[in-house]
């Protein structure tokens, strides 16, 4: 399929809006629309064509919390590595929706996957854990595109989550995502917004 | 901006004729395309709106040869782990398009970005690799838009092309790329189609 104008300018207008999200409602999701986002994902890029990614949607009230606590000890002992005004400047941003937002998805990355038959992966076994980031991309962008804000928290000890979801030894934690119905609206990054670090134009270079 | 029905139609054709591509025409890519790739780039996810990606398009013809060189090198050792049908099956697929593409990128994360100031990165340090990802995958989608193939290769030695390109040494290979018009367009994996790899469904539990 060629594609056209209207394709660049409607995916160029998904880039463009899609924010980390950290200011939820608290409105649950449609489940239609989980189920969409869910297939959205199997059209991600991944390595040997292995889909390494494993979604644990977390709805147990005691593992949420048990998250956002680590998360809130984790982002102190974060706070704690700047000094005065970094520190001050640090603490006044919101850097989780995990109390607001409905749905809560622990995104892990299979480390030693059948599929594939290693294809790819010899040299740069890392490309695991891209594909799974392309995948979390794919749900980023496509849940986007239905007006649902995402936010990736990792500020967490990735090894505690583990623990507090039980996973298989070979399972490594990727991404920690919160989505819902986003408060706002935005084009800009909040981290330029706020003066913490403005947006920086792509390194490119001929060589 | 609340997005549409069209965005969302738009945005999943994108993602099911995105391929990675490995046969290429030797037809050039405008430049002007480059520039709007470049542009497109520029709205990728970072964590700490660090955008630690670093991009070197490669047109040293003597480059180019060392790093396809290489490819060829690591592809064999990765065909011989494979013993009987699987190597035959190994190598008869075609795993990157380095001869004719036109426009070859590499593509490096710095790991110590002075954007970002730390922010979000002290429990997970591979974010800053994952945002480089992002960044490619954005480029991917961009480029697919424009109807321009990649194709990402990953059965190549990192610190050997980070010799042959004399990178810093903070910068990390993240992804080696091949962009240029396709020889065919396709909505299929080509490991599904020549059964090295069938297709599967995204992995989705509650818990």
């Amino acid at each position: 399929m060629l594609l056209n104008d209207a394709h660049r300018a409607a995916l160029l207008d998904v880039l463009t809006w899609r924010r980390d999200v950290r200011h939820f409602k608290t409105d649950p999701v449609d489940q239609e629309v989980l189920d969409r986002l869910r297939a959205t994902m199997d059209l991600a890029p991944s390595v040997g064509n292995a889909r390494p990614w494993r979604v644990l949607q977390v709805k147990d009230a005691d593992k949420r919390a048990a998250i956002t606590a680590d998360f809130e000890t984790e982002n102190a002992k974060a706070a704690a590595l700047y000094s005065d005004d970094a520190r001050r400047d640090y603490n006044a941003l919101k850097l989780s929706g995990m109390h607001d937002a409905p749905v809560h998805l622990a995104i892990f990355t299979e480390t030693a996957p059948r599929e594939g038959r290693g294809l790819g992966r010899q040299t740069m076994p890392e490309t695991l854990a891209y594909s799974t980031v392309g995948a979390i991309y794919t749900l980023w962008l496509a849940a986007r595109a239905e007006n649902i804000g995402l936010g990736w928290v990792s500020i967490i000890n990735p090894e505690r989550i583990k623990q507090i979801l039980q996973t298989p030894d070979t399972w490594h934690l990727t991404g920690y995502l919160c989505l819902g119905h986003a408060e706002f609206q935005d084009d800009t990054p909040l981290l330029h917004k706020t003066g913490w670090q403005e947006n920086v134009q792509t390194h490119w270079k001929t060589v």
